[in-house]
């Protein structure tokens, strides 16, 4: 369902800040993220804690979500854009949604503005990175090659504990990106975050995340459709309705059931929302589905 | 479903402790608890707690819940009334459930006890306001305006991100509530805890919450109920069914499945429960249900 | 379903290592793990952390799992077992899947390796305990008599709050294991983890956990079942199916819908496995089904 290409990632070393993770040695307090597919009912999130906290007592980890659907890469891929920014410089994100476990996949890491993020190399990193890009910030992408920092022995279905754990911990304790493993020139890319011009002028978004309350976060942003737009009449189609009404919060509009609009979401996208309601229940959406923007 | 009432918030400075958290200035290693109806599988969570501790490294979160059934103030409520007690002086608890985001509602603080409270104007304070009056503390309730500590720019679908955690971690980090807005007189208050007297000198209560085990905790407390009344035959009458039995722990009775019986919970309320089962599915019960206290 | 014998736990004590935890008096930033069926709805575990945060603000708590099944108590120990040796020493586990509570089954402690466990004597430390002994150790277990470091008053129907979580912290705190109850010989074992030979010179071994992804973990470790018994065509044999493939990671084979097969998983345990699939759905199995190794 999903394309993906093995993009350079291009480099321009100049605007890229200096990592603080990596500015001193020895342990310290640093700050790590955790966002899988492990659920929370097994002892795999916690294995992957005990890991880190063995290593680097001082670690202060968040998890992000476990909840991610079984080896569902592009909703990792959304939340880690999606939270990676209320982060302090310094974060270290381990993201471990791997459904090539134990295959050639590589275990990679990446440098990138003042944050760092560890896991297979998948895709999961490719929103973060076009993000960051988009900012004229360039990954520096290490290849996970030095096993005399993973856990042993590594096992063939576990890299969240056995590798990325103990990874993570080392950078926390100061270990450099480069005495981890290989620079390398390209990571694995979902399709691109940005919404394609259409024929007539428009944009041709799609749906790239569904949350808990049936919220539909698009892939158009605030330079895609910008307010003169929308006060111009820009028009969203999405699964054969058309959205002509924008809000700016949800308790806005009380007064009709089972209508959606659109609102700016607090991911910086353009949200599908309907009032106390799932708006992807009203629109029968789902992840990848079309959104066309016409007029404005 | 619920009458809100904008009750008068009283105050009797005298009995009031001060609160530990505004003693001084600079960060520590404050306690902040988190409860909402964000869930676990989305970003929400993730990004409060980034911006928390991106404004105080030293902050300790702990999540109290974030599966309050969506926009269910009421859950929210008991949920933090039967938790904050275990929890240190200086705690600083975040409570978003916040259908009115965005709209007029206010953000606003509230000290009391040796506990500050953070979160939206709707409701999901009452409950724990309510017990602690009743112990002769008054609550002191500020008007979060002081834009200077929320995060640029407030969203209009986020203001546990973009308020709400700021906030906190401006408390964790010395600074004082009458800093953060000003003291206004009322809040939004939930129907009263207190069970009513019933025509016949008995009680007219109701089920407050319903927890993962299936058992129906009343508002009833030690207070409504004596030992005293339950050794001279009181019973309880909830959804047309009688409950005569009153055990002291759960293993108690394991003779008789489908049988349900009282038992004082964790909490300080009856709970109607049953051994190895759903009361409330027995029962058919649901939160709001009356019961009634005759006899005794 | 399960037979519980009320064991002798053997001492050995030249070989049990000393324990750190109890080294010197005063608190520290020891890691406490929490493991219940408390689910993440209720206020239940932040009523532990805030107890335990309360009496020792510098502890770190690490959530296990909450999502064991209700009363599940073989469930519990698996997680246990799996995930203990991940965490460093000095780190004190509690546990609390505790359907007696309030009855006479007893409060306990077990000293055991540089770790300790604490919660209800009914066999949810049994396989660890195992698994310890097999490698020498011998646990020393406490019965937590000594209420002075319990909360009052002590809830009939809450314990992991009003006893487990104060004695953690008072471990935490450098209370030493026998100033908190009185050494005792025994404690309640589930059926023992080692599988049985069979008639035929093979294994009678059985299923002791499903997780999230549906692999069927079983007791079958690599003592059991060498990699010459494999290499030679040994088969399990389970729900009427013969599996006689084995991967060394889940990705290999990716050919063939609906088949299953063994593989070595990160517990230590060979597990039957499926391709993005739930083995234990096509196969139709439960924890405890049999699962029968014959030659090889």
């Amino acid at each position: 369902m999903t394309n993906r290409r093995g993009d350079k990632a291009t480099r321009r070393r100049g605007e890229n800040s200096r990592l603080r993770v990596s500015a001193s040695a020895g342990p310290r307090a640093s700050l790590i993220t955790l966002l899988t597919d492990f659920g929370n009912a097994d002892y795999f999130v916690a294995a992957v804690k005990g890991v880190i906290l063995a290593a680097n007592p001082t670690a202060k980890i968040v998890d992000i979500t476990h909840d991610v659907p079984p080896q569902d890469i592009e909703t990792a891929a959304f939340t880690l854009l999606a939270v990676a920014a209320a982060f302090p410089a310094g974060t270290i994100h381990v993201v471990v949604v791997d459904p090539g476990v134990g295959s050639a996949r590589r275990p990679i890491l990446i440098r990138l503005g003042e944050q760092v993020f560890v896991g297979p190399d998948n895709g999961i990193f490719s929103y973060v990175c076009e993000a960051k890009e988009n900012l004229k910030f360039s990954p520096e992408v290490f290849h996970l090659t030095n096993t005399k920092y993973f856990r042993r022995p590594v096992s063939t279905t576990f890299h969240g504990r056995d590798i990325f754990a103990p990874v993570a911990a080392a950078l926390s304790n100061g270990v450099k990106p480069e005495e981890l493993g290989s620079l390398i020139s390209n990571i694995v890319r979902l399709s691109p975050l940005r919404p394609n011009a259409s024929r007539d002028g428009g944009l041709q978004a799609r749906i790239i995340h569904i949350d808990r309350f049936g919220n539909c976060v698009t892939n158009i942003n605030h330079d895609d459709l910008t307010a003169k737009m929308i006060a111009a009449g820009a028009t969203l189609r999405v699964k054969g309705k058309s959205v002509k009404s924008f809000h700016s919060y949800f308790a806005e509009e009380t007064s009709r059931k089972g209508k959606v609009f659109g609102i700016w979401g607090s991911a910086g996208f353009l949200e599908i929302a309907a009032v106390n309601e799932s708006a992807a229940k009203i629109l029968n959406a789902r992840r990848g589905d079309s959104v066309i923007v016409t007029g404005g």
